[in-house]
């Protein structure tokens, strides 16, 4: 039987999702957790394999059991042994056909800058800061550009292992209430850094070290070097996993927000 | 010379504003940043000595000291020196006559709950977690109850110091959007505990066990006993207080909010 379930999780008491030895994945508090209410050791596969820092608030998992248990069990019982950090949203079955990670159809990600002169004390590890005054309108005009079906190389990272760079960025808007802004965007899907990155080029327009068209250059040059930094983790939220209607998934919870 | 600043804490990580030997304080980190900027040792004093677990997002404080320094660089180099956790929003020179504590004319809380049957794993320690199905239209009937001159003993902590519990609640308003649910309160000043046991009562209130009017035979028994649990300190922010316009100090930031 498999089950799909949502999960978010607080990125900075983690290594990324992905299990490594020596130290702590979300990946690995899940499986344990789950097949603490399974009663047998399983495999879970997500949508998106967050680096470390990066935050989820829905992140979609699969897994296959053969053990009966309601919805509100498995999601009651696997909260109950995850740790702090880490909270299973629901758990649903789903048609054998399912695969978290290959059935996606897009991801959204959010990317959140608290813009003011001093860092949060209160939202620290959860949200990037910028002490620069950046200039919303032009990181939403180079934000715009980049939307379309393109080849992604000069925003990829250096161990990115997919074959081919080209992605469908159906969206990339920049907002702004006070002292946040925030980027969302949604894709087919990314490649590893690449919010990260087309964050960290839209700061060099923001600061107005470049002009908007400058990221359409960057684009163009297909290298990775012409970039601006990585943005850093810690300011990223997987917020939306979104799959064909037919495997009748529950929505996505809302986005995290702070303003 | 006086100046006056308004700090921002995560309470988790410290033991409450005030000084206590074997556990750090808010007021130890920071007179310690100011004192090392001052090149002496100083005293701060606060608005609001808040419990351990209690976060501000605009606490305001004062300080005496003959050192010259710009604003920029007293807050520049607290906020260097202090650990995370802190931030120093703005520090102004203020009148002499200004007293943080006993200039204050009104104090501002909010209380901060996600009602939804998961806790948190991005905003553990930031929020109070309520599983219950809370009826926010009964929260709010009985807190508008509950605003005017009046004798809030039913509702002060046991080791509440103040000569009277007399106290003016000028605003207690209960929000909500999505999962979230919210408390605003203005008073001129509260007594211990109050905020949190007045959220206790409200909860009474959400969750069906009691009537709204319930919370004003309460108030009229002055009897802490009959009163609902206090609710967690982790749920509370200091978010403003209220000074004479002749003090000219800076507004107090926008307060947390996190839907």
């Amino acid at each position: 039987m498999k089950l799909a379930a949502c999960v978010e999780y607080n990125g900075a008491m983690f290594s990324g999702w992905q299990r490594q030895r020596g130290s702590t994945s979300v990946q690995e508090v899940v499986e344990t957790a789950l097949a603490g209410i399974a009663n047998h050791p399983l495999a879970a596969v997500a949508a998106g394999r967050t680096d470390a820092g990066v935050h989820a608030s829905g992140q979609v998992i699969h897994f296959e059991t053969d053990s009966i248990r309601s919805e509100w069990s498995w999601r009651r019982g696997a909260n109950a042994l995850l740790p702090r950090g880490v909270t299973v949203l629901w758990v649903v079955p789903v048609a054998e056909s399912f695969h978290a990670r290959y059935s996606a159809v897009a991801r959204r990600y959010r990317y959140i800058i608290l813009n003011r002169q001093v860092r949060s004390s209160i939202l620290d590890g959860r949200v990037a800061w910028d002490y620069r005054q950046l200039n919303v309108d032009a990181m939403q005009q180079a934000a715009r550009l980049l939307v379309g079906e393109r080849d992604f190389s000069a925003f990829r990272g250096s161990h990115c292992q997919a074959k081919s760079a080209v992605r469908n960025l159906r969206q990339f808007d920049v907002w702004h209430c006070n002292e946040w802004i925030w980027a969302d965007t949604e894709a087919n899907g990314f490649l590893q850094h690449m919010v990260r990155n087309l964050v960290g080029a839209l700061l060099e327009v923001g600061t107005g070290a470049q002009e908007p068209d400058w990221v359409m250059r960057l684009l163009d040059s297909r290298d990775r070097c012409q970039g601006g930094v990585t943005a850093p983790a810690h300011g990223l939220y997987l917020t939306a996993v979104k799959y064909p209607s037919g495997f009748e998934l529950p929505p996505a919870p809302a986005p995290c927000r702070f303003w």
